[in-house]
């Protein structure tokens, strides 16, 4: 045991979770409102799913105008039209820029959002909102933007072909592990973390083995849920920082990068929190074996996971070459977090990144001696 | 895996952890708060620990008048004082009836509560208030009363003695063993419920091997607050019926009952709920073995921790005679909840409490064959 400092703020949200049960759902969150005259925010691949999720309610206005990012212009006039429709509740039904624009709305009006997640995004459970404008895209934190009730039910996700599935569970995975050691990495949002990492686990097997497989479809909401409540309460640790400067500076796709890169910074981290590395472990469904270094039993149980969904391995399939080391190196040095739980050197993050581009089975021996 | 169907409240609140940091974490909270006129409640016994929590704040008026379950006199008497001082802030300082206290206040003023606790009572961490009135205690539920934020420092509660820690601490590990089967026990509460029998067991350990081991007191701290997060959400299950029924029909003593009652209740569900058994086991400190039934790794944990702690373990020392169980039984089962894992009978609920009455060893094969 260590002594424990931490702040933690616990954002006050109510979800509900059912198969089939989404309609229902959203007419008794409605009338726990006390609201009556809703509008329904979907983008049009997503008005089937909205109809099925709002079958027992009558919108007073539906919203398809949605688009990536959240133009500040968009928003603008979906606020009109709310003024216009004398709007008292918000159903957003959709991936993270039909939340997102559900949002913009909240922030500037107080309306409340009942969130209908069709995707494994997350924005539904946190308090961040983002908007562009001219090219320069601006985000904040604000109470009001956070959705007061989540609605999740698998069918509405069930169509989500299997390989962004296990790109969008991965994402979730990563942002679980990344948690365990982020600037604001606390007892609580670690618990949350790896209660995560678990279902995610059972998800993305299940889903791989069976896209049909509807209790798969509930465990990656679910993980993706807690994933994306340990990441806002925890902040960016390592692996999102190394994940950033591959994109940003060298255009590298995001859901590959994540995938290829996490086991790597698992790797690097986990001899230093050998006690969470033991419950990371646990959560993959490899629990230690007698004496087993728990570093080395949290990178198996992960790298087992990433060959089971046969996750991508090596980033020099995504345009990344042994010539970017130097550089990468040098920005992840200026943007690792004080929280990292190993010393980040020159050394040790070009030992990662090379590891990374070629694909060498992940293993904290490499990297604990760089 | 089984379908997952569940709504799930989660309360609003920060939390704020640091041994010796109360006086500062206060500050920083009636900072955040934007208040000025703090009132501070503390009964006379927790009054040195109140200055020392308080020691950067001007409080604008001390109360400390603090009666077990509220006394309405008492919380009006307390509302006026608070409206004569134009008091912005309540800052309790004590156990659960000077929280209860600043919750009453909270109720009819919604003036924010900033609690700092120095016992395990944990109702600090939910949204339900108790006053009394006439002999007769009414409590409710009310977004109001709950604290904005809690302040914990283990250093207010180094002084509580080792028999009361202990006491206090397997309370807390009732509330989380009991909200894994209680009738709105979800995988969230479910997995707070058991990081906090994980902190738990740490504290009980810690404190009984060396009563001033600060860290052992933190995770005593920390996980009775999970305790109560996960017993508020979840409600009451088996356990706490028939500890309901003990105390109440038969006059039994809170503490030492739910002690002794928790392992047999855990023996009769276990076997019923596997994979949280496994859980519980890990979370305790005793992995399975290879092939052991998760039902008697899970007890078996149990049982370990009590012997290590000295937990009381038959309810005949506590003036439980074999001539009350018929009658015991007979209100068990009405009240029984019907979420309970295992359906219970005349047959299963008389051998659960002749065993606990003599205190047989806690295992799940006498109860499932019963």
């Amino acid at each position: 045991m260590t002594n424990m400092l931490f702040e933690h703020t616990t954002l006050g949200q109510r979800v509900l979770f059912g198969t089939g049960k989404a309609a229902h759902h959203v007419v008794t969150e409605l009338d726990r409102l006390g609201a009556s005259r809703p509008m329904v925010i979907a983008a049009p691949p997503e008005q089937a799913l909205a109809e099925t999720a709002t079958a027992g309610t009558t919108a007073s206005l539906w919203w398809d105008e949605v688009v990536q990012h959240v133009p500040v212009e968009v928003a603008d006039r979906a606020r009109t039209a709310v003024a216009e429709h004398d709007i008292d509740a918000l159903i957003s039904v959709g991936g993270g820029s039909t939340t997102g624009l559900a949002k913009a709305i909240a922030l500037s009006t107080g309306i409340p959002i009942i969130a209908v997640p069709t995707t494994y995004a997350g924005s539904e459970a946190t308090d961040v909102w983002g908007m562009t404008e001219e090219r320069t895209k601006t985000t904040g934190v604000d109470p009001r933007v956070l959705p007061v009730a989540v609605v999740y039910d698998a069918h509405l996700s069930a169509t989500l072909p299997v390989g962004l599935s296990v790109a969008s569970g991965l994402n979730g995975m990563a942002h679980c592990v990344d948690s365990l050691w982020a600037p604001r990495a606390d007892p609580i949002n670690q618990a949350l973390a790896l209660e995560g990492a678990r279902a995610l686990n059972l998800a993305l097997r299940g889903i791989v083995a069976d896209p049909d497989d509807i209790e798969a479809r509930e465990q990656a909401l679910y993980g993706c849920y807690l994933a994306a409540v340990a990441f806002a309460s925890a902040g960016s640790g390592l692996h999102h920082k190394i994940c950033h400067v591959l994109g940003g500076t060298f255009d590298l796709p995001h859901a590959q990068t994540h995938a290829t890169v996490l086991p790597y910074v698992l790797a690097l981290n986990a001899p230093a929190v050998p006690e969470l590395a033991t419950r990371l472990a646990t959560a993959l469904g490899q629990g230690l074996a007698e004496g087993q270094d728990p570093a080395v039993g949290a990178v198996y149980a992960l790298n087992v996971l990433r060959e089971t969904v046969e996750a991508p391995t090596r980033l020099s399939d995504y345009g990344f070459t042994a010539e970017g080391i130097s550089e990468a190196v040098e920005r992840v040095l200026a943007a690792a977090p004080a929280s990292n739980p190993v010393a980040v050197t020159e050394e040790n993050i070009t030992a990662l990144l090379t590891e990374a581009l070629t694909g060498v089975t992940p293993s904290p021996a490499a990297l604990t001696t760089a």
